[in-house]
């Protein structure tokens, strides 16, 4: 009999932010795979005799998307209920629609948990709100792991600005100088409130606030680090209407 | 002793995929103020001396938002722990960040708890996932409810069209004839998969997929009401590659 693999999303590292779901499944499944994204608590919480790290293999290299794949296919034809534990939700910039694809390519049965993502998560706590009637109509995840001035960057920055919605840029901290400026040139108001919000919910949240113009500075003032998101957009600005109040 | 405002997150409406966080705070809290949306699961799981439906008043009219506003400094200036329940995000068309911001000005002590929103969970379980290497690098969360048409339209189809992202409608039902016109008159390919995603993880989710062409007349096949999410791009094709493994 083969099992089954459950895509469960683990949220942005706080423990009670696993969906009650996701909670049972990790302490029912025969085996947890994982990378380091969920965060320390929510893995310890799994017996180490439970878990898989497939973050990093044993030379320190990331272990390749195929390798993962074939792991999950393995484990559930040997029976088990496998829990596949992605950060935030299995789907956004999670690469959970290629592990689906291949289960059922494979046959394999599976389930989608949806999680709390980040992109949402990590502004929110930080007092900003991905859409506002007198700020945003919508709002927009995006990788920010591309070089803006790619040729085939897939990446239309242009067009993201002007939807005139928030901008929410995942693995984007490194980048920040490069789509700011891609942002700038596509006409968008240099003094747009911008936030980075690092570790959200985790041990070490961090915050730095700035503008278009200066969140660069203020982000290697502050020393913000991956992971964080940065948000783009005037939903960024009430934060500061709202800061005394947060538990930070 | 001035109390405490929780803007809690539901999520789509099982009551499994409430955070672990949601759950303890409907259990403790003094009062539990909610509309509709969460859905009758996770409403009635409060008792009803606990809990407050705001989304209407006694002549079945909707409370106003200033009325909600209201409602809950007072709750709290009088030593309660309120939860203020939203179905899936607070912030995500939610009008949380609305609340949140009356808090703050009133001197009310709030706090923000995620959750998940359906934007993400209702293609989820349907077997779309919000983004993917091959279909997209961003994904936009927009709202439907307005007339493309109108001169002061808050929404830049244009644009959104532009990203060559996912793009994810809520409270889109009505409108979907306007918008999906908006986004083929911008040039967007006829043939882009779309599907609608109707009450997710609740008892009658249904799903109806077509193209840009044909959704309209797939929507009313298949009888779509509201509430249901539009999701409109390549990812919406991914579905009928998994669909017979999901559990529907
Ligand atoms: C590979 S993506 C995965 C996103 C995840 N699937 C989600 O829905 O949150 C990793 C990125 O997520 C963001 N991220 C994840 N957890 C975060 C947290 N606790 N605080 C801030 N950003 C976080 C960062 O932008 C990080 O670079
Ligand atoms: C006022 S908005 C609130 C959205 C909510 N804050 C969230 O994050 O999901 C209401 C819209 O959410 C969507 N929605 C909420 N729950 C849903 C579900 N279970 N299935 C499909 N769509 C849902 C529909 O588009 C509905 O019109």
């Amino acid at each position: 009999m083969t099992g089954k693999v459950y895509l469960v999303g683990s949220g942005p590292g706080d423990p009670e932010l696993l969906t009650v779901k996701a909670r049972r499944l990790l302490d029912e499944a025969d085996v947890v795979l994982h990378d380091k994204l969920p965060g320390p608590e929510i893995i310890e919480s799994v017996p180490e005799e439970r878990r898989i790290d497939v973050g990093k293999r044993a030379h320190g290299d990331r272990t390749p998307q195929s390798e993962i794949n074939e792991r999950l296919v393995e484990l559930a034809r040997d029976g088990k209920t496998v829990v596949r534990l992605k950060g935030g939700d299995a789907f956004v910039f999670g690469r959970g629609g290629e592990e689906m694809l291949y289960l059922a390519d494979h046959e394999v049965p599976f389930e989608v948990v949806p999680g709390v993502t980040s992109a949402v998560a990590a502004p929110g706590v930080a007092g900003i709100p991905a859409t506002h009637r007198e700020h945003a109509s919508s709002v927009s995840f995006v990788t920010g792991h591309e070089d803006p001035a790619k040729e085939e960057s897939a990446v239309n920055w242009e067009a993201l600005a002007a939807t005139e919605g928030t901008i929410v840029v995942l693995m984007g901290v490194t980048r920040l100088p490069d789509y700011t400026a891609a942002l700038r040139e596509a006409g968008m108001d240099p003094e747009t409130p911008v936030a980075l919000v690092e570790r959200a919910t985790r041990s070490g949240q961090t915050v730095a606030t700035g503008t278009l113009d200066t969140i660069v500075e203020r982000r290697d003032e502050v020393g913000i680090e991956p992971p964080a998101v940065t948000v783009i957009g005037g939903v960024a600005g009430i934060r500061e209407e709202v800061v005394r109040w947060l538990d930070e």
